[in-house]
């Protein structure tokens, strides 16, 4: 693997996921893959789960790990190319990303959309311009329209879960009191098209993902019909991808009971968290056995791992 | 051990007092404990030697040692049972506790009080909910009423430096402007009770500390009375705990002077650290051979060191 | 070496430039020595290159690294001796320095100048009282008036890419929106002197360095005039140290543009970043061929590995 940006980066998704079920049952077997290699972790935005269990994948591969917060840690960067820095900006990506790939072999940055300018944040303008100017590959720790990592995990669990060989899968949407990203859905729906599962989308009318992302993909605005049968319901809440960031509304109908868990074929809930408890869904089916959202987070260390393994082979 | 959120946690106090002695000769002797093992440093709040010594002593076990500042790198945390997620926090202990769990072998946390809701702080609701919710043993580093690492760190420092087999210890209130925790207070006191000292408070009237923690310790309101003979001076503010979280006053006669040390057995002068100078106590006394801060600091890695080699020890 | 204050506490200058080649050779070669040596790194403002660049010098050597950032993470600290700390301070650099002594072997300070109290920053009064307090080697990741690490990178650099035995070396000044230190422009100063190389420093009238660091260097107030035949470029912005810390004006004619480059020897543009693009110099300048600030600032790793190479031979 070459970078780590989308899930388009994966070879084989089944292959992947083989290998990360693999490096679940013995952590340490590739501990010197990583020896006198360095990652560094760049965060732009807050990260509790992507923090701490790439750390801790890169740790059990036997690299180095230096972390860094850009917003107070570091100088406030430019990503305009030919601009005249005389405003608030103190360097350009163009040298940040330049240098940093001289002090790290692989580089793991997390940087959040705006919600507000779509073209900016349709081409990934952090991400991509660490991409274009660092000389060591890019791991995407969630960016403006993809979180690859938590998609991959995801994957990993539903095939740790599934009980039939092409389960059904449903993404719902779920409601919010603030406008989210659309990045976790977009990575997911991606993932479960390259996956053999039945996949549905379900959210309110206004709430389409981008189109080229969702595809061929069922949506289906009902979301009791929606959830008829399903063995996984992976659940999110995102803003309007065309009423740019905004949050139309946060119809309490659409939060996950038990009730609606009913409809399912003793569906597995999954989320990636944090999850904003009694608002996405009720303490009932979170506390429920067929809450798997700790499992799931768990997968989060392995999923990085095999990517950073897979990276450090092809360096 | 298990945990170590009290005092109460420590099985023989004699006993951990002599291995940690036993580590500061030789503080790489348990170096292949950790190995492959994580620690997980939760900070809440400031921290200077807890956050280094802390982190030098898991080190000295051989352990990865993962440090994350929860305001500004992660999300805010829920406590409340059942509360609907619709305002600032975004992520709820239950998750946050039970995926971390999975990424560190043991979780460290400094949380303080709110000095304002004191039924909040007497439940500990903070360390109690990581404990609650993490599958992992838990280290306090600092909560809202009890500071055990510190307790311990003050054990060691005595039973190092007293020349006499039972010396008198007289934990001494002094003035500060602002108000403070009773964390260091409470847990030298249950420390002390459990040591073969003479054993004496001193404070103001209205500073009376928690009694269900002081107990049959003797409270003494005249400070020069109290020092008489001391052959160790502990010294700290705290606020009122009748009056929770109120200054009373900041009365300079309690300040600690070389006058007030005449009177003692040539006491030691402690103190847990940072101190305001000439305000807690003058610099003559800070800066005299009496003053022994500065080793005490220094136990500071070996009571962690001890704690998480006695926790390493019972996974 | 005991310190790594200024560029005076080198030995040898050639012989340290000859050992960070080496070690840029092979960086893992004295890997052994600095194991179970702990590098405490405190940071009271901002840092990318220094963070990264000290932090990766120091795993090489095998060191443990204990990175803390002062502002958020800790105390704030007292400087002033005899202060009654009733304010807004909660430990004086007495205890912390003394502390952290006994955590880390090493302590690395970064602390930049106010810009205002001309005296203070003069005496040095973050970093000297370190080194006053603490009881191990300090090393200074850029203080009020000096950047030694960065001048002993650039020596190297200078080293690496010369094309003639005694290059013609120019410190120019450049515009820039904001009020800078001169920590830099001291140091790059100091080292030339050191240095077998013809050395001219090049300003608008007013930006006089502090003349007790430029002593004998011959000064020239015309840009096209320094230039003329230099090797090497050296560019950095300062604000005015006679009227102190005041930005007189951010003259656009200076900045390096390729019409200025036409006028050296084919000469390298240098600065130690971050740059800023349009202000300091031109794209068509870093992004060209002559611009060698991306090795530069890789050096920046074995500038930081040979101080703390020598550091621990010492110890």
């Amino acid at each position: 693997m070459k970078h780590y940006l989308t899930t388009d980066d994966i070879d084989s998704v089944p292959k992947i996921i083989e290998e990360a079920i693999a490096l679940k049952k013995d952590p340490y077997q590739a501990e010197q893959l990583g020896k006198r290699k360095t990652l560094g972790m760049l965060f732009f935005n807050s990260s509790l789960r992507t923090r701490l269990s790439t750390q801790k994948a890169a740790m059990q591969l036997g690299m180095q790990v230096m972390v860094m917060n850009f917003s107070g840690e570091a100088w406030s960067l430019e990503f305009e190319d030919g601009s005249v820095m005389n405003g608030s900006t103190s360097e350009h990506i163009r040298e940040a990303a330049a240098v940093i790939s001289q002090y790290c072999d692989i580089i793991a940055v997390r940087a959040f959309p705006t919600l507000t300018d779509k073209d900016k944040d349709e081409e990934e303008y952090v991400l991509k311009s660490f991409q274009k100017y660092a000389s060591v590959p890019i791991v995407n720790m969630e960016s403006a329209t993809a979180h690859p990592l938590q998609a991959l995990t995801d994957a990993i669990t539903i095939t740790e879960l599934k009980t039939r060989k092409k389960p059904k899968v449903v993404l719902s949407w779920a409601p919010h009191p603030k406008a989210l990203p659309h990045a976790v859905a977009n990575s997911f729906t991606s993932m479960m098209q390259k996956m053999d599962v039945e996949f549905v989308i379900t959210h309110p009318v206004g709430y389409e993902l981008n189109p080229e992302v969702t595809g061929d993909t069922p949506i289906v605005y009902d979301q009791d019909e929606a959830l008829k049968d399903a063995d996984f319901v992976y659940v999110k809440n995102w803003s309007s991808y065309k009423d740019y960031g905004k949050v139309l509304h946060s119809d309490p109908a659409w939060r996950i009971s038990q009730d609606k868990m009913a409809l399912t074929n003793n569906g597995k809930f999954m989320h990636c968290l944090p999850v904003r408890r009694n608002v996405i869904v009720d303490d009932a089916v979170l506390d429920s056995p067929q809450s798997v959202v700790i499992q799931q987070a768990n997968n989060r260390t392995f999923a990085a791992q095999v990517v950073l393994k897979q990276i450090l082979e092809s360096l």
